[in-house]
């Protein structure tokens, strides 16, 4: 059974809430729970839900480590998917250590930059290499993933070596278009987007 | 005429694809090109449009300036909003930089960080100051925006800090959940939840 994009798109962000609802010590949870804090309607995450097998719903409400496990494996988040991070200035190196791209899922195998002088300075538990080595390194590793912390002047020139290498997947930092080519899945985050939202809401008020 | 919730988050993104567009040489777009980059179906951005004043419909499609003019000019993005990072770890000092916020429509006057001994080695064009002196500093210099780039353990205390000091809007990048006040905005960013797109994705294929 395919699952609808934008019904992924929200099962990511669901599992993420479910996540951090966890940690604040909650053990069920409901869909109007749920769109208190995802902000999408309940109706739609119960629709979305019927996409899962066994999402741990009982009288109490949803069982929330039961849809958790329902939701990484409907959405195949079950093994691991190998990436790496493209430009080590401040936001690439953050993204190295972040911790939410080091759990279970995931795991960042290499950095790498253009500067072989930053790379031997740095200080990282990921393996750092230079840029030119980008293709032989995703090769090797066999990553699927790969992250862009780069300019925007070369962000599209980066994207393109690395789908040259193999990665399946582009999750692009940089404040330029990265334009998914078939079979590769790209996605453009402009944080500038969510700044832009708060502005618009706080001035129309 | 209050615009829906909804409508402004699509129209910020749909103004972050009308610059990439325009940085690509366009003068024009149209619904369908907008759908094809933005995800969002063409009707429902047409209906979008629809809370505009004059949109820049032309013959052409949609005239991209103009377009961007009436966007920002509905969404209230006309003044300059003032805005903070707190935490000065890799993403803080990252995102003190960040191009898309010091442009026109916002500005970073102050970074803070619990050690002195970082503020005064850090090399920014930003001024930064001790984390003690958050409250008097966002009063001093009018910050109406805090972005929290602290670690999960002490994010929610210093969203209380910035919203006791008249912050109305809160972006945050802790991986914790900040919720909001009545009459203050807040955005919580998780960079997982891309990722797990991408990842799921490429495993269902």
């Amino acid at each position: 059974m395919s699952i609808p994009e934008p019904t992924i798109k929200r099962l990511c962000k669901i599992l993420s809430t479910l996540e951090i609802l966890e940690q604040e010590g909650n053990s069920f949870t409901s869909s109007s729970k749920l769109e208190q804090i995802s902000g999408f309607p309940s109706h739609t995450i119960r629709k979305d839900f019927s996409f899962l097998n066994n999402p741990g719903r009982t009288g109490s409400g949803y069982e929330i480590s039961a849809l958790k496990g329902a939701i990484s494996q409907s959405l195949g988040l079950v093994g691991e998917n190998r990436a790496c991070v493209v430009g080590l200035g401040r936001l690439g190196s953050s993204l190295l250590e972040y911790p939410g791209f080091n759990n279970g899922n995931f795991k960042i195998v290499a950095g790498f930059d253009r500067s072989v002088n930053k790379i031997e300075m740095m200080d990282s538990t990921v393996e750092l290499f230079p840029a030119y080595k980008l293709e032989e390194i995703i090769l090797q590793k066999k990553i699927d993933i790969g992250i862009i912390a780069v300019p925007a002047d070369v962000a599209v020139a980066v994207a393109q070596k690395m789908i040259d290498a193999g990665v399946r997947g582009i999750l692009n930092f940089a404040p330029v278009r990265v334009v998914a080519p078939e079979g590769v899945v790209v996605q453009n985050v402009y944080a500038v987007d969510y700044l832009r939202f708060i502005a618009s809401m706080i001035n129309q008020r």
